[in-house]
């Protein structure tokens, strides 16, 4: 079971370092998962971590480096020379492996490359390290387990136990031709449910799904999660099996997909965490307020030219009103474009552009409608705060601001995704934004041509 | 390799079933997988579907329907009888199965379960109905590999054998002690590389990560995600083995956290999709449009107290800001409470509250500043729309709105989940509504200060 990371078991560790008692940190340590060493680890100084990372063994610390956060990890190799990181990498499995590698300098890398032991393991990361870590071939690892067609089930046990020895975790069985071109699987279960002097090529499942090393990281994540696959193989150009992908790196792929809508939406710029520095949440955060200010000071113009109308008892309250035609465009704006871009992003919005315009028109008029007439009853409980007239101008603009916004967040998504552009950028404070300057402007026009000043 | 499914595919599809012509039909869609055919089946009228259903083969269909969106599945489900329902209910795993039989109505449940033919299988559906779709007893299956502790190697694979014919995928083989108790596993590779004489006792991992049958879905996935598992035993209060969760489950509950953490952020009410019926986005919509429209109100209110000094030249034109300081508001407290609720959700916000304090407070005293002067800029620039003092209150004003923003939008959400409410409801509308109503109130408060008047 999960070890509980107490402050307690933290401090007690940190005690231990300081009395470089090794022998109790070993103890300590004896039982404990990789991934909670991390965690353990992300909430040490420096010295300690590497105190702790020089004391383990190479094949827990090599998972730890994997698993740690980014910067941490960054400084704690800064620490290491180019021989230690090397052996860590020994350690690791060739995708993890080019993973922390390509995060090195150029100088470093080299160095690093040059220290390790297998060379067969040196060759497959520097193969890895050429791909986009946004692909297919990002995304892959070398090690997997490969049957030829010509043999029979007990050549190809033999074979798989000599090859299961450098596999973690055997997914499939890939079955390739003499040339090295995929034609196939074997199910694990048909291994054990077959005699041993059946020929491979009579067992082996054909058609299986694969992904080029070119196709996208969104595009395999979706592909695995619609066919429920926890491993799928990757060819080359002309078929060759190149590598294999398994479900907990799509699982990363989902994660970081869904976090970077959900940060976009919230008008932050780059992937960041509650625990980033000062400087790197300002960076992340401030690009999406600036935008809002001048948004906001274009609405300022809008009202200027309204200015006359101010010191008019009539019309002057009608500024009162302001942020709340900004919020409720706003508001719409951003359920429309949410919708859009979920729709999107699960491919799952169909039909012609007519008729989601139509759907949203009508979506539109019966919340603008149901909200028109709420203002209206409020105009009658308070007549002391806006008379008929006014509340009358008030329902009707919001009711054509809000099919206007709804249209703004449904279609600039659509329009941004036809065009290759992610269509989450036009979410959040981008949507709220432009959706508060269209309202003002509209509200204004709307309320001059009803009250005609 | 996934079919294309291109409109002119649906329409040959429709028209061979207008048609009736089952022949062409079957070679159609002989080698279409089942999660083709299921997003085929959510293009096509009721009657279309059902037909196909019908014509195909239920080892397939079963998996079609699992497949299929609960709408979907809603409306087809009502034309089929209890006996064709439990005739696909036999073919599928016990998880899918009971997922499925959870939708129906309490009578039609029982009369599909008594039509079901594998009493064994039947049993451990209505097992699975007791738990909480939301648990880990919720998303396991009943299908598993285990084996006894006091077996060999031999004796195992032998009864592996015939227990792999009832399980789609092997993961991982459990080792129960002759009380079912889970003891440990076998890795694959161990039963490749071990001998057959060797006992299991003597091979079996002990201390493996299993989740009490009671534990909430979205920790099954913490924990199946951190210590990268692609499969974990399910146990229940005395250690006994009931189940197993596999991977591909906990992708879907990753998707559907991440995705109503969106939602809630975008102000949806209900997981709604972009082809839902008018009337179910109206009334995931509403509720939050509502909210921002008493919030609108609020702030009229606040300004009405403001009235008197419309139609002074000098600070009239403070209501000219009011959307500004709103979408400021607004802005910074959806980062905020963003950055917050994935924290939170991720179970990485650490250190005190005090220390977040300091952080957003200074934060804030960054960003608030750099807007600030981007506004006093505005103001030498356009000397005509706001003179010194004026550009100096909105600067200093928005300052103030921007740091109370930012402390709302983080401690709000914080004190929620301290409550043990989720915290993803105080981001969207609710934060941007309430900042609105503050922002506009401190604004007008500081430049009263300020100005004097």
């Amino acid at each position: 079971m999960p070890v509980e990371i107490t402050k307690q078991f933290i401090e007690d560790l940190q005690q231990l370092i300081g009395e470089k008692n090794n022998d109790s940190l070993l103890v300590l340590l004896e039982e404990v998962h990789y991934a909670d060493i991390a965690e353990v680890i992300e909430e040490l100084y420096t010295e300690e971590a590497i105190y702790l990372i020089r004391l383990l063994e190479s094949d827990v610390t090599s998972e730890v480096i994997a698993e740690l956060d980014e910067d941490v990890r960054e400084k704690i190799l800064r620490e290491l020379s180019s021989k230690e990181i090397a052996e860590e990498i020994d350690e690791l499995d060739t995708d993890d492996a080019a993973d922390i590698i390509s995060e090195l300098s150029e100088n470093q890398k080299e160095e690093v490359i040059s220290h390790l032991e297998d060379i067969e393991h040196a060759k497959e990361i520097v193969e890895l390290l050429r791909y986009d870590e946004d692909t297919a071939g990002g995304l892959m690892a070398k090690e997997l387990v490969k049957v030829n067609e010509n043999w029979n089930v007990l050549t190809c046990v033999k074979e798989m136990r000599s090859q299961a020895e450098e596999v973690t975790r055997v997914h499939s069985i890939y079955v390739v031709d003499d040339n090295n071109k995929l034609k196939g699987r074997l199910s694990l279960k048909d291994l054990l449910t077959t005699s041993t002097k059946t020929a491979i090529k009579d067992v082996l499942i054909k058609n299986v799904d694969a992904v080029n090393v070119n196709e996208k990281a969104e595009d395999v994540a979706r592909i695995m999660q619609k066919y429920d696959l926890e491993a799928i193989p990757v060819v080359d150009e002309i078929g060759h099996l190149v590598g294999r992908i398994t479900i907990d790196d799509i699982v990363d792929v989902i994660k970081e997909e869904a976090e970077k809508d959900y940060q976009m939406a919230a008008g932050l710029v780059d992937d960041v965490e509650a625990d980033d520095s000062i400087f790197e949440l300002t960076k992340a955060r401030l690009p999406w307020l600036v935008l809002g200010l001048f948004g906001g000071l274009g609405s300022v113009f809008i009202m200027e030219g309204y200015e006359n109308i101010m010191s008019d008892p009539r019309y002057g309250k009608l500024f009162f009103f302001t942020p709340l035609i900004a919020a409720m465009a706003g508001n719409v704006g951003v359920q429309s474009s949410a919708i859009v871009v979920q729709g999107l992003a699960n491919d799952i919005i169909k039909g012609s552009l007519l008729s989601r315009l139509f759907k949203e028109v009508s979506l539109s008029l019966i919340s603008g409608t149901v909200l028109g007439l709420l203002v209206m009853l409020f105009g009658v409980i308070m007549p002391s705060m806006m008379d008929t007239l006014l509340s009358f101008t008030v329902a009707i603009s919001m009711l054509c601001v809000i099919i206007v916004a709804a249209l703004i967040g449904t279609f600039v998504p659509i329009i941004l995704d036809k065009r290759g552009i992610d269509p989450a950028i036009a979410t959040g404070p981008f949507i709220t934004t432009s959706n508060d300057i269209f309202g003002i402007f509209l509200f204004f026009y709307i309320a001059k041509l009803i009250l005609g000043f």
